[in-house]
């Protein structure tokens, strides 16, 4: 193996741990498992779920956020695909992955969302962590008993 | 490439042959490729698709299964996402994926299905097989059609 | 390393560089970035969108059928499942990827597609290339508002 290859390789163990890191995002959320989920994320990040709600700030902020069960969802369900990995240097690197997440809210509602997370990721002693989340949406949907509904 | 190094190395390859395993278990049924899906699981294998239906035992039940096309849907389409894998050995693997899985009968009507596969892959000598798989379902949805239907 | 692992580690650099292809085309497609899009393909590339749409052929012809934003969709969000990759050889790889495609339409209508798209890579001097693509559909649904509209 040349030296390319060797810093290839290097390359592709780290992008399978970033990759890991936006899938157990998913997966603890889903899993309802919030203080597994902020521990992906640095002491000081900031999470910007789009237009409306303010940016979410530290870790300690974002485990407030999901402290409120009772004002989330009954259920989600988060698919990520087309996760694009560009490393800045060896320590950070630029994140787009794109999402599709369904939602059942406690009336049984089912709200659908369709959009991009742009993350920025970066390697601490500990291992890769999220820095900087935002959540692109390209479209909402109002799932059929939405639609007819008053 | 140090030993560290190494032993990444050998996990990236094992772990991308895992992904192709639950990414071909979709394929083939999706191309109604039953023969080729069940060669997938161990003889012994033991897969359960959730409360309602007795979990099907053996790679031959598996068959079985998949052997009655009349009953079954007329085109199915599964969306693996946030592949997970964890190794407890060398040679045993714990797996999850979250799944999207749009469905058309024959009558036309196309239910949706929103979860998550757990499985437990084995590597054997020729490779590496789906040992158990249980499908957890977050939630079913209705389509239009079956909404206004009678 | 032995000469085994070496091989399978050239493998995984390859299987990496196509499916961030893949990925690639869906991002920039919604993003509307349409000259990078090209940049994906060959010159003499032939891209099949299936019946009733005759296949485009070149990378100048894949341009112009990108070129009239007025005609396509106000936003899209393609997201890719279960990619599979083949080599036939060093230099040529087929691939299957799993799509689920959103769209929303200039008058608010968001028709989605379920389908696979079955492409031929070729690795060029600059790297590696969609030679051929053709998309398989399994199913169209007409949202909520489709289905109610006159």
């Amino acid at each position: 193996m040349d030296s390319g290859d060797a810093a290839a390789v290097r390359r592709l163990i780290d992008k399978d741990q970033i990759v890991d890191l936006v899938h157990h995002y998913s997966y603890y959320v889903d899993h309802r498992l919030y203080d597994e989920v902020v521990q992906l994320f640095t002491e000081d990040c900031v999470v910007d779920y789009g237009p409306g709600v303010p940016p979410v700030r530290s870790r300690v902020g974002l485990r407030q956020m999901f402290g409120h069960p009772g004002a989330g969802f009954a259920a989600t369900s988060h698919h990520n695909s087309n996760v694009l990995v560009t490393f800045e240097d060896d320590d950070h690197a630029s994140v787009r992955t794109s999402v599709y997440a369904w939602h059942r809210r406690a009336d049984g509602g089912t709200p659908r969302l369709w959009g991009y997370y742009h993350d920025s990721m970066v390697r601490l002693p500990e291992g890769w962590r999220i820095a900087e989340r935002q959540l692109w949406t390209w479209g909402r949907g109002l799932e059929y008993g939405d639609a007819l509904g008053p």
